[in-house]
């Protein structure tokens, strides 16, 4: 069975919920005849690709919706594959039923990611591009979005393929002297090689430099406000979220889902941890000690640790930052309650770097502000910059480092050719890892089964 | 300006959150040359209505996403406008920025209904399909769908339209024997008259009665789940939407946001309404003497009131009992913990007609199941099938009855001319309503604002 010939999948490709709209989508070689066999209108079979087709969805003799259909023949697909799209009216019981009809004609309900993965299997794009469309949809930022779609658009992969390219030639070259054995020949010349290895080591070290704020831009920042209670956790939350929102939600309806608990500031996405299991506790300084709450506590990249000016010994506030201390995780010391604190008390804080404020009366929100993004300031992302935000990108990309290094000391200190053949292939193992040039079904699993169904 | 001279309307189509694809939806005279301002690709302008095209849409220099476009020359889209579909990565970031783009270049975004409201003006269906484009995107059950849709695709509107003319007809020649004055020339007969009176009221009768089950179609059957803390109540409602739960997501990914607290049952949806501020007070049954409680029980058009066999006296029974009588909702008795309670008290309770049942151990749910049916049958949709779903509907086809009820005892009372004229052109009045024949800027915004944004 070539890749064409595969089996007819479906699936929702719209998100579930009331709307003017929702998308079924098919694909595969048969997917217009499955598609034809539900639909009552013109004869699909004819029509020209890229064509938009009015009819109905029929089930056995019930009509169960007015659809336009969109057509498109393969290769010019996303999928390469012949694809259908049905355009229903957006109710998830009409689409349930469409679904139902088409499986009953042969589609099978598509895995997740299924259609991105016969895409990457026909060679629409590679795999780091493949993952970058699950990037895109769920970016959370306008960052995250023009970082995805660089990444989608071709980003470092022709980079990586080009590379890669020469690799293999030396690699041929070298392994040719050893068909010589003792002859002691040089086709590789040693020289270039190490001109080339070069130039990917330093190609890989500005990737690899541009995770620190790709992890930024793709992740964002799990933050974590900690505090005694009545400390003002909530307001502080409430205050940084609500001046967010107001922005956020210039156009109603499109963002409601996203902006839960988040706040985008500086072009990057603040998630605040649910500190539920913080609050349970009588004391979120002193729970950092208990089992789970430690946990939540280190997937946080940031900390907001707020004090109640009006009541919190000096003493107390030394021993709970020994204890953040702890946890190598950078805390941000917020003094709250700043307009009926006792300014002698005040002052004695100043060593410790407190930003002093009132969550209540709403002061110095911007001094806050700028703290954190002093902390996490990102350029904004540009069409055409390149930055990695994959963390198995960092992977292979660190295991290609490491192979290549091995083949220049392997060099310096003089290795027979078959140990640096046997670096070089490594490398050459791991950049093609990335772009999915080796490949194994565990692998495209494991990244495709992260992808929603439908896409 | 002629109603095609409309300006652009935007909004997104397709519900917010995190998809393979969303779809932007554009219309207007002007909606292409908008679209193509946006877009870069082919010129949009100058291909053919009914196709699709790969490109990207752009923001200045920035690239926002690469999008497939649809295009629908007027009038044959669903606005009967020109119009543009643009589908787009399923990321609210792009919709967002897309829909920020287009409104930069002269689009609007759209008021709720207003797509469908243009549909309307327009003259693509009259008011009563334009409703059911609404009715169907809501609809939660497989007979509501079926319901909307019979409606959308003209319904009782023709037949409406033909009475309704063969009246206006009537209405003019009895106008015409006014302007003859006292020469007391009969041009409309009276029995024709009285005949076509007759069709119209039994069409309308008809129709009205349908409204019981096309009520309980449309809006299910809002259920209280009432009785004792520790009856059970908790675990019956889990028992019964487990249940249902199980069939309807046979297709993952499709329903879930629909079946939160609902179940399917016989075609029927039953909504169970919060009991909350129930559950806030000690007793269930004594709170419906306090305000709040009583306005959400009275909400219910089925209450399953439920008593725990084991700790119950016939007393308390008896007195909870006339305490829902009093409130004239349907009430299902249920006993529960059949399986530890005293032989001897369940047989005293018998002529109460209880169903006996365990939640817990999951016994004679069957039982219950059959009662509900029994209460809420109603019989499947079919296509076809005209049933009233729309309350505005009933009042209009009320007020028109009324109206040609005086129609009839004017003629049997030998009224003038004019006081029957006055009636009939009444009874025109409220059937015109229901098309939409006529219609107020009042009526209209009333009717499209429930709508959703895109829509």
């Amino acid at each position: 069975m070539t890749p064409r010939d595969e089996p007819v999948i479906v699936a929702p490709a719209t998100p579930p919920g009331t709307s003017a709209l929702a998308i079924v989508r098919l694909s595969g070689k048969d997917a217009i005849a499955v598609a034809q066999k539900v639909f009552v209108g013109k004869n699909l079979m004819e029509q020209a690709s890229h064509t938009l087709h009015l009819g109905l969805i029929k089930d056995d003799d019930t009509v169960i919706d007015e659809v336009v259909v969109s057509l498109f023949h393969a290769p010019h697909s996303f999928t390469m594959e012949n694809s259908v799209e049905i355009s229903c009216h957006g109710s998830p019981v009409i689409v349930q039923r469409i679904l139902t009809a088409l499986i009953k004609h042969g589609a099978t309900l598509a895995a997740p990611g299924e259609f991105t993965k016969r895409a990457f299997l026909h060679g629409r794009f590679d795999l780091a591009q493949a993952e970058a469309v699950a990037d895109l949809i769920n970016a959370e930022t306008d960052n995250a979005r023009q970082a995805a779609l660089n990444q989608m658009r071709g980003g470092f992969s022709k980079e990586i393929k080009r590379l890669r390219e020469e690799l293999i030639h030396f690699a041929s070259l070298i392994e040719l002297e050893l068909d010589f054995g003792e002859e002691d020949v040089e086709f590789a010349k040693r020289d270039d090689l190490r001109k080339l290895i070069g130039s990917i080591q330093s190609f890989i070290a500005t990737l690899l430099a541009s995770f620190r704020q790709g992890n930024v831009i793709k992740n964002g920042v799990p933050t974590v406000i900690a505090g005694r209670p009545n400390a003002g956790k909530s307001t502080l939350l409430n205050l940084l979220l609500q001046e967010e929102k107001a922005i956020v939600s210039d156009i109603p309806g499109t963002t409601r889902d996203v902006i839960e608990d988040e706040m985008v500031l500086g072009g990057v996405n603040f998630r605040f941890i649910d500190t539920a299991g913080l609050r349970d506790t009588t004391d979120t300084i002193e729970a950092i000690g208990v089992g789970r709450t430690r946990e939540q506590l280190k997937k946080a990249s940031l900390i907001l640790y707020l004090v109640d000016l009006t009541n919190t010994t000096l003493a107390e506030i030394q021993d709970e930052l020994d204890k953040l201390d702890a946890l190598k995780i950078p805390v941000i010391r917020i003094g709250n309650k700043i307009d009926k604190a006792d300014p002698v008390f005040v002052s004695q804080l100043k060593p410790f770097g407190f930003i002093l404020l009132s969550a209540t009366e709403k002061t110095n929100l911007a001094g806050l502000e700028k703290e954190i993004l002093d902390r996490f300031h990102i350029d904004t992302v540009r069409q055409g910059d390149v930055i990695l935000t994959n963390a198995r990108h960092v992977e292979s990309l660190t295991a290609t480092r490491d192979a290549l290094d091995r083949v220049l000391s392997g060099m310096d200190g003089g290795v027979t050719g078959d140990f640096l053949a046997m670096d070089v292939r490594n490398a050459l193992h791991h950049l093609g890892l990335i772009t999915g040039q080796i490949s194994t079904e565990d692998l495209l699993g494991n990244i495709f089964s992260r992808f929603c169904i439908g896409k």
